[in-house]
């Protein structure tokens, strides 16, 4: 039974991921160039989570994740598009949106995403009360350049 | 003008404030038992939000606050109070509200917290529609134990 990865190796298992399902394969070049990290970092963090059942790894071949990675790496996926839904909602722009989930991704309980997740479906559902919450803000502030 | 406190001094001037509130004083000692952390490493960050502008610093005296440093402690205290009451809204259960604040509140923008504290005032003044919303909640989960 793997253990809980840490927040590091969680992007790890989400790159990867994202590279296995857009291009078919991973390979340690693409990873460090992706991650922006040396090759021996990222061979180094490979081999522990391939030790840990994340993923397999041989190598000069692309790697491939086990049920246990790719189930990381889908719920880190998840809670991204769970925060990301959630921002969009209130017309924070992109970069702060993406500065900010960054921060806080690795941070929060499946309690606090389930309802963040439960509350934009919520306003998707009832855009009335979305338009009557944007309505009522104090400083309808839309969108400002700086945090 | 002193520059943007990190994370860990945030801390330290939260905390310095909260003390400063509650007894009056802010010792070099009470900080350390406070925090769990050793006198010498208080010592050292003192002194430099000393040297920051956020503090003043006298051996064996109290701490005291500049109007710099009150400013800084006084946001982080109101972005703890943002989050917690927009959580509280929720039902999410006092050990995951801590646990998820303390890990993301030093990484929010201004813009996002503002839209947090918005949307914790429009629940608070429509009270039926945070009912309608957890009426509608796919699994209402109350207080599960573990995240």
């Amino acid at each position: 039974m793997p253990s809980k990865p840490s927040q590091s190796a969680e992007d790890y298992l989400e790159r990867i991921h994202e590279l296995l399902e857009s291009k078919g394969t991973a390979h340690v070049a693409d990873i460090a160039q992706s991650l922006g990290v040396g090759q021996p970092s990222v061979t180094s963090m490979v081999q522990k989570l391939a030790d840990e059942g994340y993923l397999h790894y041989e190598k000069y071949r692309s790697l491939t994740m086990t049920d246990a990675g790719r189930a990381v790496a889908e719920r880190i996926r998840d809670r991204h598009q769970v925060l990301a839904g959630f921002f969009t909602l209130f017309g924070l722009d992109a970069e702060t949106q993406a500065r900010d989930i960054e921060g806080i991704e690795h941070h929060l309980s499946a309690d606090t995403l389930r309802t963040l997740a439960d509350l934009t479906v919520f306003f998707e559902q009832h855009p009335e009360v979305l338009k009557q919450f944007k309505a009522n803000r104090p400083a309808p502030k839309a969108g400002g350049p700086e945090a």
